[in-house]
């Protein structure tokens, strides 16, 4: 019963020792090149995984992804048996948090327009509305969308959340599944997208979803770069639909160096950056996967094969 | 007894309705021509007023600043008898908590490094303290300092807060008076301004403040232009000793077209929009200053003409 660990050298010099002190009976083997036994891998950690996973290791019991999000994986190629973890850590909500928040705050202060009266050297305030009459709606209410509404609740905005369920929200109007989507973006005046990718969600952010925003919406993005069609955005960047965004994620990733977006004037981008996870809190939260597999307790992180997330 | 109204004539637009119908029998000037009899004239609203304001109206009670703050009055010139109040209203505080969870988020995130990246088409990642391991210093604790430190507090910064006097704050270090200014400042990774403009603070934002935070911190500065050395501000982001700043106040202001700062890197420059006063709300404030002081009761914003805030 082994961990066959798939990924950087430099998160193998944190999760190796911590492994190994946090789980003496599993031993760690880093890369393929180490394996000594295919048919005793259980276990395996990594961000991407080879297209003959289960050919080779017939005997997986968890894929356990090293980042935020399971996106990654092609769920179609994995057999039945195989059980897939997210990592959920305590770092990636607080960065999401954050992150959200600055982003918001910043469409709402109008900060895209004064970084460009910035570089004109122009002297000239615009009003702008109270954050209690500023509508907020976030998109995607897992673990990371309700940390968003919480931290954007304390300024006052006028929230709502959408997601495939219903949720019960503190403070914040629900809206589920996509017949109350067209309700839900016609209440937004800055909208967050917070989403998981799957194949329902996959170009979500298309000229459709835009056009039913109220005009000059602000976006912030920190989904995925495959739910925004980039076409779409910068036509309704262009027309006004949209006023102005912050993305941190694009599509394709990295931005190529011509693309439009780069130097839009409406467009604050941060190269994926919202967050990122901890070597150490992930090879922490790994060992707490594998325990709890073993002790048939409920698993962290554990992903609905069905729904993708 | 009249009140003297000596602003703008989009402000009197809403004053002048909404406060003959709070004081009906108080008559509203607008302007010194209005003015029928000097002697009468028992309040003043205005934000500058006329050097011989004591001589003309030998009357005055209450000198009410219908903007945030009474440091462009002189208060060496202004008789014993006459009150001076500044406006504080639910929007001030409102407007400066966004603004400044705004600058501290973004000076957190790195955002002019990816400003300045995004201006070069260069996608690269940087990694960042969680907000729990980044210590916030908050100068001024009136008001709107302690809204600040309140909101920041909900993102787990570690705080501390200084001001000329003692304070008890609730989950931040307080440090007081100019002997505790350089152990605040040591500890300090991000300083927040929100002092009042005051001889003693006049200037307080210079070369020797800045060598005594650490190396690389960083500056919002949301109170006044002049608490500002803008030589010394240049100085200290040249050699790295601040890292980056978020001004919403320059010294002059206006800046002048030339000036450095608008093209500096490191800095986001907003031109004094971190608050605006709403002039509905400034007039129901001014009624309710001067009712408090017909009935002698205790005058909501009056300030102490010796600490001058």
């Amino acid at each position: 019963m082994t961990l066959l660990y798939l990924s950087s050298p430099a998160r193998a010099r944190i999760w190796q020792p911590m492994l190994q002190s946090a789980l003496p009976e599993i031993p760690f083997w880093d890369g393929l090149e180490a394996v000594e036994d295919p048919a005793a891998v259980r276990f395996v950690a990594c961000w991407t995984i080879p297209d003959d996973l289960s050919d080779r290791f017939p005997n997986i019991e968890l894929l356990i992804s090293v980042g935020a999000g399971v996106d990654q994986f092609d769920f179609d190629a994995l057999p039945e048996g195989v059980q897939v973890v997210r990592m959920i850590t305590r770092r990636i909500g607080e960065m999401i948090r954050d992150y959200v928040t600055l982003g918001v705050l910043a469409l709402h202060r109008d900060l895209p327009t004064y970084l460009g009266q910035q570089r004109a050297a122009e002297w000239r305030a615009h009003t702008v509305p109270l954050a209690r009459r500023r509508r907020v709606g976030v998109m995607g209410l897992g673990q990371l969308g309700l940390a968003a509404l919480d931290a954007l609740g304390n300024f006052g905005f006028q929230l709502s959340g959408w997601s495939r369920s219903t949720k019960a929200l503190d403070g914040a109007k629900n809206y589920a599944g996509m017949a109350q989507l067209p309700d839900f973006l016609a209440q937004t005046d800055i909208l967050v997208c917070l989403l998981p990718l799957t194949p329902e969600t996959r170009g979500i952010l298309n000229a459709d979803l835009f056009d039913q925003l109220p005009e000059g919406a602000g976006l912030v993005h920190c989904g995925r770069g495959e739910h925004l069609d980039p076409g779409a955005l910068l036509e309704a960047l262009g027309t006004g639909q949209l006023g102005s965004v912050m993305l941190d994620v694009t599509n394709p990733e990295p931005l190529p160096p011509g693309d439009p977006l780069w130097s839009h004037p409406n467009v604050i981008l941060t190269p994926h950056v919202a967050t990122e996870t901890d070597f150490a809190e992930g090879a922490e939260f790994c060992a707490r996967v594998i325990r709890a597999h073993l002790a048939g307790a409920a698993i962290p992180g554990l992903v609905d094969k069905k729904r993708r997330y």
